[in-house]
């Protein structure tokens, strides 16, 4: 008998949803046409007073078995729902989200060097451009290990004041110089809104650091010029706050933007940061954007730069950033992690040699 | 007259209100009668491929404005605080829930000594039973600033094989003399289900650690013996996780039991855990049980445990746990954050003197 | 027989401790000489060729038992301790260092509100200044309560662009003149280095909030103005980064600094942040500047925020911020957290009656 | 005549670099010399007492130029050096370590399977035994693609205790029968020391879980049987705790040990939890142990998987372990996260596909 009982109140279940499904339809018309008068009148849409009265309303009306609380939650979630309806093409799907743009955004740089397409990039420098002498010997060496692209921070975020806070324009002005020696490209990053103009003639592409992933100033800036931008993860950053951050930039009309994960912040204290190996096919997955991997902050650690690599390579990264030094035990910043020369064409022809670099 | 027409489309908006209202309520009430039958039948309530399919179908019936995604989100929501009203009632049914039981829970041990109640607990001791001449001259500086309860570890869960691992049932027999020679009450750390059994002669309150908050086979064994029982929360364990524990112990049959929070792992390298200050007051507002702080292990710092005692007792903890040692420099465990008997003295008399300890 | 060969070898260990104070000691006195040698001829004084040249030769030299990477992490720190002998008093101690100065600093606001001193500082006030109906009822009830200072939100950091943003220097302007109205000093948060000057008319405090804490170039701008500044804890900051970004400020010659904790992240999900209690003790040693608690965002639930606030106050916090709203159920942001009136009065009489809100 | 000068004070400070190296290494020697003694009498052999005083008489003598603190930390590290060296043989002789033993273990299952060999090894099944059929189901298609080794959970350890806890060795006895009936090799979970024993019949490697990672008395009696063991890392261990708990296994004798990373816990919801990538190639450094990565679990996420797998063998692993179930959405457990048969096959070619999977 309970199984015919069961039936029964499963067709009864079925009659509500369906029910609800045109009340709730319907009230998203309803909703629709009020603002379409407000917009007339010129009032914003969204009347928290009025939400507030309904809400009061219904939980007055209310008699069980839901709590009050629950039916907030729910109604508030409706009328969030048809609210949302009325907001622009922006809101309801971010710039940043593969629901807007199927396709992979390809990143086109100077030289033909496309990102995000059939080719893994490779982006290596000094953590620190300290000298001409220093950053033309790195150059030298990438350019003859076929790398385009170079990094060199000349603007440093460092913990203290006192330590070495970079070469500052000096810096740009020092790695433009090697890279069209060498016929490289450059990027290097900026930290202060006021600079992002300033810096265009010598950078091809803005990096901004992991501690300003949510300098909102900055992003902003970064979105009103044309010139591709490489946003860092945050150093404790969530992956929908990474893809917010990013949606600053492209908000303001920038899209040429590749997204980099560095490592997050956990107890684990073998390396300098967790690599968040999940975040580059979810990434990915969420968003049209290219997506590389810094094996030198996310590990911290010399000797697991090559396996790193890989796996960026393998979960689907676009590209990978290394920290290379003439000598590193005398750099002025992460002396520690940086690669010598040598190191780096052993790491990579490693990671060549693994198939997983597609050149 | 467009304000006309807006009160006329808002007096329909007030009307769908209503009618959602009560359709969203008989839902429930259906959904409720379904469960009553499954119940019955033992079958779980949760119907995954159900739920599939009425999505589906609504997702079909859907002519708009809404998304299919929309659409799928709302009714995710329906279906799910529909549900939770089945879940609420589970966990409003949870043995160690404030729903369950309004009154705090008492724990009476021998000598009068109650938890919870009126008067704030101190247990003090050494982390390690070392020795009888040790553990004695503890033993008689406790008794003297007027503690009741003495703690003292027997079982040590050490990272290492290799480390000092306790005296084992010898050390809990050193800790019952040294305990009763000076009308003190015990507490020790049990490891191993085997074990509860044969040490209820020794401890007047058996610990768990936080290694083994998840070591379901203890909190079982643990939850079959009529003896208080104080669980530790585990390094990285939620406070959901630590309730969940607890109710473990419960659903055994013993409900004499204490929660202590003794930090939690975070990133922070100053202390030694984080001491997670909001799980007092949350533990003690979802649960009946009385609420403790370890300020050794939750610190790892001397010079700070005189200010989290006040802040633990401040948030409304029932007690503190503290680690005290004759010759913490010699000490085979924990050497660095255990307290001497001098410094033991001036910290209690410093959290009294706040008037925060209720004696 | 052992025990006098152990004290032999001891003694032998005695002298070598000895000798190498005295050669230590020397070669610190040999780096200074050199040092002002480098001075009158214009070059730095840290020679990274000449210091790796120095680590080979020792690493060369070395015939055990260390390894060559202990030599060179051992002689690094010597030659880092001789190289730390020549920098300025302001790298060897920090200025925001209990060491550097010992007294408290006090900081000195306009209608004689200090802060840091014998009275505890409750900040409230909205998260946003939304408009000036809200901002002057909450600026009433403040001040009817004995608020000094009424925090608000005019530039709102937000996670995504389409939140909304805050009302620019209109808010600013709004939250300075119901502050004047109702004798009210005010504190809002800055968000781009060009806004610090145009802001000096509007604000009693500039805050810096958690999003930026190590958005040096903000800092810098902080640094030099003559204005008390409020600087939040960032989201996953250690203590010793908060303590750096602070630096950055006083290095710049505003001394003026506060600390605010407002929890941080983990994984714990039943509040928004971990409080971190143990901070307040260990800022307050390490450093002479106030600490305070925001108990709205390292909780995120208006539940717990009495005992929250009690624990901070307990723990030695110099205050306390809580956000405060005429309807949080409408706020633009925070609407969740934030408290109404009432409840704010009910929270202020509440942590007063503990007796440890000192006045 | 200043560089004469220069040259000079550099010669002096080569002569005391020299110098200081001799004293240092004779202090080691002295160091190890007490220490042997000491192990003769049983005494341990750090001393913080003598420590203490060591570093009181050196700040005594201290005439500068450094600074008490500089002094003492210098030498504080020169004495930890000393005392690492004996705790680095400590180190260097964990069994678990690479150092101990250079080779790679191999794990040599019945029907001559070898983990940590050429191949690599991927191990599936259902998160629960549920029942007969369903085992049956999963072990024919498992048997089908060519998987070797099939998991089945009969001890499930469960947050609540209202949780379907598994069929227990009911659960073991007919993942055994499924898996002869179809040639396959069996591992399960095992939660109670005093299950190890009566499970040796039922499974071909013992699974000891997350959290039991540091349930000691478990690993001990993992320890002294002559099975192959597969140690999950736990919720929130550090690496150094995981090698540390596969230890106590091999200290006991069974050296036939798999080391499982299976995420760690932090603030990221977007996974389960986060997948230490960087651990493979650290654990498969630091240890000779074969080391495989749970996909499932780590992530959460069945949309992801692919990449995650392929990442995982990309940076070393021997091995991947997924779970899979014939109709997940009714699954007892996990229901979320388990992949159908069809999805495994999927899943299972694109890996193999990759040439990543070494067969």
């Amino acid at each position: 008998m309970s199984n015919a009982e069961l039936e029964q109140l499963r067709n009864r279940l079925d009659e509500i949803n369906s029910e609800l499904l045109k009340l709730i339809s319907e009230r998203a018309t309803v909703v629709q046409d009020i603002g379409a008068v407000k917009e007339k009148q010129g009032v914003p849409k969204f009347d928290p007073e009025r939400e507030k009265k309904m809400l009061d309303k219904l939980v007055e009306e209310n008699k069980g078995p839901f709590t009050e609380s629950t039916i907030r939650t729910l109604f508030k979630q409706i009328f969030k729902a048809s609210l949302d309806l009325q907001s622009t093409e922006h809101k309801k799907n971010l710039l940043v989200s593969r629901k807007t743009r199927k396709e992979d955004t390809l990143i086109l740089l100077p030289q033909d060097v496309v990102v995000g397409g059939n080719a893994s990039l490779m982006v290596a420098g000094p953590c620190s451009v300290e000298s001409e002498q220093q950053t033309r010997t790195v150059a030298a060496a990438l350019a003859k290990a076929g790398i385009k692209v170079m990094r060199g921070g000349a603007f440093k975020p460092r913990t203290s004041p006192y330590d070495f806070q970079g070469l500052g324009m000096d810096g740009l002005r020092i790695l433009r110089e090697a890279a069209d020696e060498y016929g490289l490209l450059t990027i290097s990053e900026i930290v202060d809104p006021a600079h992002i103009e300033p810096s265009l003639d010598y950078v091809d592409i803005i990096q901004i650091g992991a501690r300003n992933m949510q300098n909102f100033e900055l992003l902003k800036a970064a979105g009103e010029v044309n010139k591709p931008v490489l946003l860092k993860r945050g150093l404790a950053a969530t992956m929908e706050e990474f893809l917010h951050a990013a949606e600053y930039i492209l908000s303001r009309g920038n899209t040429q933007v590749m997204l980099i994960e560095r490592g997050i912040r956990t107890y684990e204290k073998w390396t300098r940061n967790t690599l968040d190996i999940s975040a580059v096919p979810i990434l990915k997955q969420e968003s049209h954007l290219p997506v590389l991997v810094d094996v030198t902050h996310s590990t911290g650690r010399k000797d697991i730069l090559v396996p790193c690599a890989k796996a960026a390579l393998a979960a689907g990264a676009d590209g990978i950033m290394v920290e290379v030094h003439p000598d590193p035990a005398t750099a002025l910043s992460d002396a520690a992690q940086q690669l010598n020369i040598d190191e780096f064409n052993t790491f990579f022809n490693d990671v060549k040699a693994s198939g997983l670099f597609r050149e």
